[in-house]
């Protein structure tokens, strides 16, 4: 028989929309002014998937994830300011005493607290003030919007705004949530786990399939994305589920396993568009069509290359429709293919067929160009798969938050 | 016997210094005012070697350089403010013209022509106005200081400064001579023959061993460079060999051959350095000593990583000194190290020691990063293979000439 799932997006997008689910932010002092710590919390126990970054410098924290995300999770701790990556073994330490921490003030045990960090690398935590901050959290979770709200706010760095989505859907006649918080704005390149995102549902599901559900879901997702190619030393995507829902389990391969996919699949593009568009210095996203690839790898480094090319990109920024940018990133991409057979679009407009110019006009061009969402069609007319990509422009704003991060 | 070698840097770096060239330069109408076409020729026969782009989109005139390389060369032909890439057959029929009327006015045989394009991609040449410049330029040839530098001017696209450089040496009591030129300031990286590099030399030596010399040197000179990690269609780097000088020729082994070698490396990194420190926006030149590497590869691709990160090079600019960035660049550079064995130094001022930070004074720091060149150096402590790459800062006002290229 089949359980039939359905769901809508909600209109506050809030992670306490998951049962079972609260939040608290303060201010510790690890910013100047701005709240810098986040916990959030479920009543019942979590099995939890994570993906975490490929970068070969790991922060402490992300050691600390990837040890305990066989366990059962009922927290998560994340500050901002101090990524503690680059600290040694005393930033080890560190990591695991925020856990303790944490544990002691909600009465549960060490390894149920998963912990992540994100700011400047290679400075050591200041204890001290986590410490209280972390009691002050504690004390004032809850399960209201504005809790929420503050908690997805308290994770950013350089991002100008949060990043939230929450859906909400019934399953065999039971209502369930879906419900994640995203950060990140410079750093930020595909082919890995990118940023902080933190996603909880009150579904029931077993870890194994949860884990591979969601590695699926960001590898065409989050893992698309890039703003400048810089693969950061604290990328952590987390998907806590509690089953607080009190809905049928999701088994692998049943009907309702292909919905929860795509549902996870939509959540994730959700919160990783929202990080392009408030990518650091970004006036423009754009979307990558990328079509007639040989092989999935294939089209992955020629989607990279091509909107990681610092000319490409700021021939988006200058609206100037200068094709042949995209036609070199994508002849170094280190991919056999023949340029000949390349078709590139901007909107609807074909610029480029069979690797050479044809005629449009400039007047049209710059129609689409200036436009803050362009989307790109790259037909390689090589093969039969398929990728969207997301990527942004680069502005004189990147150079200059970039050029002023650490003083 | 030993015949001794010996040479040093001319004042006046002209590539018509070497014996038998002549050089010109004319405005033919692809730029609105510049002179746009160069021409350089040797009264005797050349043997070259050339060492070319890698990227998969490969323009017409590279094509052509290809195809002739291994055939005796009498003269080159290059223009600027069209890089004849991305074509098609037209374009390839254009190179083709472009040599055969080289020859008509020169009274040589189209092959003996290399043919060199730079500038926008994806345009037609418009052939009228290149017939008249190539037979302007053709009768405008000279051995004079003057038209050398016209020509070394005639190739820019957005550099700012003409790069050249030229050597007076003796070999077994003969006077030779080695001299080039260079364009190139955007679609810079390493790991392939980037831009454009024009030298000659009066010195007589075997293709095969001129071409092996040659391939060594740019492979650790005009290779190891980046400005913006964009691997132009169009890079070229040849060296002709007129043996009009009437030295002994250099035979593979030899103690001069080995002297050559080391003369060829000089002239390339000096040509190499030219171009980044005129990079499109460039403020500041990052030399990078990366040693303790496990293999070349590896210490290639670190380097790379490094300096092409936007992370890394906009905290250059800011004269920031975020060596956090450095590893976690480093980090996703592809390359299984371990990051608890990296130091890291700017000039002579140790800021990370086992992939942690170490105290500094930043005020120490300041005063090396407001130096318009700045020497780090990375030692990964993990085996004994080193080299020198170089790269840029990414500025404000590399974002407003690449905005602003095309139209």
């Amino acid at each position: 028989m089949k359980e039939e799932f359905t769901y809508q997006k909600m209109k506050e997008p809030v992670i306490t929309a998951v049962r079972g689910v609260k939040a608290a932010a303060v201010h510790c002092g690890l910013k100047s002014k701005k709240r810098d710590l986040a916990l959030l919390h479920s009543e019942k126990d979590c099995v939890a998937a994570g993906v975490f970054t490929r970068n070969r410098v790991q922060a402490a924290p992300v050691k600390l994830c990837r040890d305990r995300i066989t366990s059962p999770v009922r927290a998560l701790v994340v500050n901002s300011g101090n990524a503690n990556a680059c600290t040694g073994e005393e930033g080890m330490q560190k990591a695991r005493r925020m856990a303790e921490l944490t544990a002691l003030s909600l009465d549960i045990s060490p390894e149920q607290v998963m912990v992540c960090s994100t700011g400047v690398i290679g400075k050591q935590l200041p204890l001290k003030k986590l410490e209280k901050g972390i009691v002050n959290a504690a004390a004032a979770l809850s399960g209201e919007a504005k809790s929420a709200r503050q908690a997805a706010r308290a994770i950013l760095t350089t991002d100008t705004v949060a990043k939230q989505v929450a859906y909400r859907g019934s399953f065999g006649g039971v209502t369930f949530h879906l419900a994640g918080m995203a950060k990140g704005s410079g750093m930020i390149c595909p082919d890995m786990a990118t940023m902080l995102a933190f996603l909880f549902t009150d579904l029931t599901i077993s870890r194994p399939l949860l884990q591979q559900l969601f590695k699926e879901a960001v590898d065409r997702t989050f893992n698309l994305i890039t703003i400048d190619g810089d693969t950061s030393t604290n990328d952590t995507a987390l998907l806590l589920a509690n089953g607080a829902a009190g809905a049928a389990e999701i088994t692998a391969g049943s009907p309702p396993c292909l919905d929860f996919a795509r549902l996870l699949e939509e959540a994730c593009r959700d919160l990783a568009y929202q990080i392009v568009a408030d990518g650091e210095g970004v006036t423009k996203v754009i979307t990558l069509l990328l079509q007639g690839a040989p092989d999935p790898l294939s089209a992955r480094l020629l989607a990279r290359a091509v909107l990681n090319s610092p000319l490409v990109k700021t021939a988006f920024y200058g609206e100037d429709a200068n094709w042949g940018r995209i036609l070199a990133a994508l002849g170094y991409a280190g991919v056999d293919f023949d340029p000949s057979g390349v078709d590139i679009y901007l909107g609807p407009l074909q610029v480029a067929a069979k690797g050479e110019a044809v005629p449009f006009r400039e007047s049209e061009a710059r129609l689409i160009l200036k436009q803050k969402e362009i989307p790109i069609l790259i037909d390689l007319n090589a093969g039969s798969y398929s990728l969207t990509a997301w990527g942004s422009d680069l502005s004189h704003n990147y150079i200059t938050i970039n050029s002023n991060y650490r003083t």
